[in-house]
């Protein structure tokens, strides 16, 4: 049996406030960062994967995966469901590091990172995409991946393998349009706040060019300037293209339903993001007094125990996956079976550093798997910072192409680990500019 | 004007597992742990906090308040409400390091310490404890220590100075009050899951025999044995004294109403923690369940925001702060501000280490400036640790004493951290034992 014999974890950072890429109402100058971590394996592929972060507290979130160094060093390479259930279970019960979060934060964070790692692993010795590794397995194994606790008030073991048994009809034809046609996606690329009006309109334009029938907009700044952004994005766009927004968590309750009764005029498709993410009620009260603007939120949501109530309270009716903020592939899948239950269409969280290139393994998963559907879905797509990526997430006439290498595509180039390595790698030190 | 020359970050830890001090349920073997701050001045005292955990991951932790450096050292030593309110406006507004949480977990109990550090200094420079720095604040002042973002729907400045302004009324009898008598305790020495029966009766019977009119025991582990050690403390203690239970979050919604009404017949007074802290909705049902018995919790609650929505949901009906696993002072101030709108009672968590040191600080305040009663309220105790502290928590016939010496009690002995330093203390390499 081959053995994890050792685990790097790097400090990794990408100069993005120099551009303003990435800016918006709560995260006016973020630089991209990963907490990268690599397993090595005595024989075979290595696995990857990463948290995301925007910068300063990354070197924290490093130390949070090297915590988990001792539960995972010297154990066999995770092959099977159970095997790759077993490990996420001990990173997640481990009753002395479970009280950082409990599941939660920097210290979920890392356990998604090091889960992430070893379905790359697993995904990578079993000579397949994570999406085609996933929808490969039995309904039973999918189930056996789920920890089920703090969920049986919304969906039991028993109603999560139905879900999927019933996905079994057709899964074969899904399995092919999704390799012939990809995935649906959506684009923020326009819509950053620190962006001209100019810049807005230009990528506004060139979105519905190349293909996209959905944009997405920063707001939560100023509310005249977001009045008159979001009409020069509707006239650029046309009525046919759907706009959703996002305050990234500026506003109240009443804030929220205020601001978006001043932009309604302009069809907004979603309100993302309108408040706290951990507020379900308020998420609740919103939703009722804006409909039918959808709310959606999730790229901070912590845990599928929020998900759960979002779903319960009736408090979204948009659900944003992000595939490294909660604790990896296994968590992940719990939740796409909770929105399923619950009837409510996943949208994943994208852009970032590498999470457009996990999170399409998720959707796709989604669509052959647990919904299959791909009404009113879509994953975001930003398009940068991609070339750091060994199996970079691809969008051509606004849809993601499905991933066919082996792993999850968490891998980045050694070339990219060396430069922006933080603070030694030239692109901090000066050295190679 | 004094300014903050440097800041020291220790971890530390003590060997409690080695006795079973502190097992319960969810943690069967913690070795309680502080990562321990101390913030230089140029001149005056220096001041102390600490973020609490409960072993593994204390490194994680005290990296995690090293990230906050930055914002600390150079600035002038806060000494005004004001000041200490722009402290924790730039700790908690920092938008690279927010992405860490936002406000949770590793990355907030970390703005919590070094706030808490910080209160601990002002008031050392007053010459006051805590309390009575806090006490003899304005209503104004005390209402700008606030951050309201996401409380607005639940508690407006306005309401908050309302319910400062009504308790001026009798606020120096009950000062003269609190310095006389004390605060009441609750113990929860007689019930960690690991105690033989034996010793579960001993101490029961001692805790009255000391004054105390309420203990608590551990549940959760297994339901034929919480009966028959609930009879035994039941017989041990009389019908007189109330009994808590404590469930460290093990079930689910289900599992907790079907074990409360198992325990109903020996009449325990509140369910502590029955399920994830994240659930509203979970704890919500529960109470509505297993009325009259009250559920409580708060130890592992991540922040205002969602105590914010258990107190609207009626889902607690004891509200237990914690000092050291939210923002700090300030942010607990708000959650005892919405807890007296809500007409909850605030029982504090303690225990740990030093958690009774600090968190008397914020009952006494409480019932000085805030809510004026201390009906149905108690801070728990736990006698251990409380020897490493430079001004301990003392209780004498069931009631702590009023703290008087200057500051936040925060600061430990420096032998104390020379001996149990991790890993390179006497107490872990074993040189001096």
């Amino acid at each position: 049996m081959p053995v994890i014999t050792g685990m790097d974890v790097l400090d990794v950072r990408f100069p993005t406030s120099r551009e303003l890429d990435g800016s918006d109402a709560m995260n006016p100058d973020p630089d991209y960062s990963a907490a990268y971590v690599v397993l090595h394996a005595d024989e075979g592929p290595d696995g990857y994967g990463f948290a995301f972060t925007i910068g300063r507290g990354n070197d924290v979130q490093a130390a949070a995966i090297r915590a988990l160094e001792f539960h995972v060093v010297g154990r066999s390479v995770p092959a099977t469901a159970a095997e790759l259930a077993a490990l996420s279970r001990d990173l997640v019960g481990d009753s002395q590091l479970r009280w950082l979060g409990p599941e939660k934060g920097v210290a979920h964070m890392a356990i998604g990172a090091v889960v992430n790692a070893a379905w790359d692993l697993a995904a990578r010795r079993a000579d397949k995409p994570v999406w085609r590794f996933l929808a490969d397995m039995t309904p039973e194994e999918i189930v056996g991946l789920i920890d089920f606790r703090y969920l049986s008030d919304a969906i039991t073991p028993d109603e999560a393998y139905q879900i999927l048994a019933n996905a079994q009809d057709g899964k074969a034809r899904r399995m092919e349009t999704v390799l012939a046609d990809g995935y649906r996606a959506y684009t923020t690329s326009p819509g950053w706040l620190g962006y001209s009006d100019d810049k807005l309109v230009r990528l506004s334009k060139q979105a519905v060019a190349d293909g996209f029938d959905m944009i997405k907009l920063k707001v939560g700044g100023n509310l005249d300037d977001d009045i008159r952004r979001l009409r020069l994005a509707r006239a650029a766009v046309g009525d046919e293209v759907r706009i959703a927004v996002d305050a990234n968590q500026r506003w109240d309750t009443a804030t929220a339903v205020e601001w978006m009764r001043a932009l309604a005029p302009f069809g907004p498709y979603w309100i993302e993001e309108p408040t706290s993410p951990d507020d379900v009620l308020a998420h609740q009260a919103i939703a009722r007094q804006i409909a039918p603007i959808k709310v959606a939120t999730g790229e901070h949501v912590q845990n599928r125990v929020v998900f759960k109530q979002l779903l319960q309270a009736e408090a979204i009716s948009v659900l944003q996956i992000d595939a490294c903020r909660v604790g990896g592939v296994n968590e992940n899948v719990a939740i796409l079976l909770l929105a399923a239950k619950f009837g409510v269409p996943v949208c994943p969280h994208a852009g970032g550093v590498g999470l457009c290139e996990l999170v399409r393994h998720l959707s796709m998963f989604d669509y052959v798997s647990v919904s299959g559907t791909q009404t009113d879905r879509a994953i975001e797509w930003v398009d940068h910072l991609h070339e750091h990526f060994a199996d970079p997430a691809i969008v051509r006439g606004g849809r993601y192409l499905a991933p066919t290498r082996p792993g999850f595509s968490a891998r980045m180039y050694d070339a990219t680990l060396r430069r922006y390595r933080f603070p030694d790698g030239p692109e901090w030190t000066g050295a190679g500019s």
